[in-house]
């Protein structure tokens, strides 16, 4: 059961690294992929970088519609999450076939991920550097969390579908935000 | 003892999302920050977006000199990565009060950071998006790893001094790269 989940911490799900997964959807169809290349740009409202390649059947859809749903898997979703980035949402309905179930979100046309810790509605703020770069500017409108995992682990990804998963967390005397 | 890392191996370092240190240098002076708003932009040669705020000390050096090192501490080194980012280099000679070592880059001013597990040399390639957003891309020209931790661990920052540290490592059949 999702809820709200106030802008000013939406970096706090991000600025570690998590493999994530991207949602969009175009002309009635909702696509998913696996994403390992963003970062949080403003704290708020919270701005996102990310990297969609022109080669992700995401693409052309994130572009044209200028909306996205961030996903955010704990490792206990990683077998599906590795099966998402395996293949493309040109040949396959990805959610059906990997068991995620799509929610409706508030704001913006593609669906949340109903698995997830934790799902940011977005739209795509700037696509001054989309076409020398494939990154786009996104800015979260809304953040849903479900609040029931107690200290709940991601994924990070080092290549070649080695992932290392969240471990010990230390405390430490710091004035960064 | 640091050793050559092949460029298209950086990905592999920075893509799981650990905190990093960055170095620059200006009118014989080096400085160091801490930094975690950062991702890959492209695999080899080996592109990196990076958020480096105007109230930043290391801005201005930055981008006037064009040149800096991201150095990666590991676990072992987080209570100097924290109090690197409590103060200024406006203030602080950082290398001296928190006793890590500058030493000498091959391609670049800005200095390597001793203890730390891998270093790579970069230049600025693109800096359309710094006044807008403060979005550095950089181009890593040469990387550095100590070979001698075995499976060392990073920090990732979850927001106000916490950190969760690398945990268990998992392998899925992955086509990601």
């Amino acid at each position: 059961m999702m809820k709200d989940l106030a802008l000013s911490k939406v970096y706090q799900l991000l600025e570690p690294g998590p493999v994530v997964l991207l949602t969009t959807a175009r002309k009635g169809r909702a696509n998913i992929m696996t994403m390992s290349w963003h970062m949080m740009v403003e704290f708020e409202p919270p701005l996102i970088a990310c990297v969609v390649s022109n080669r992700n059947y995401s693409f052309a859809a994130l572009r044209a519609t200028k909306e996205c749903v961030i996903a955010i898997p704990a490792v206990e979703l990683a077998a599906q999450v590795v099966e998402v980035g395996n293949c493309s949402g040109r040949h396959v309905d990805k959610f059906e076939r990997f068991g995620l179930t799509p929610t409706p979100a508030e704001l913006v046309a593609p669906p949340l991920v109903a698995e997830c810790i934790a799902n940011l509605e977005c739209k795509v703020a700037d696509t001054s550097f989309v076409n020398k770069f494939g990154i786009f500017i996104l800015e979260v409108l809304k953040a849903w969390i479900d609040p029931a995992p107690k200290n709940p682990k991601t994924i990070h990804h080092q290549g070649y579908g080695r992932f290392v998963v969240d471990g010990e967390m230390i405390k430490l005397k710091s004035k960064m935000r």
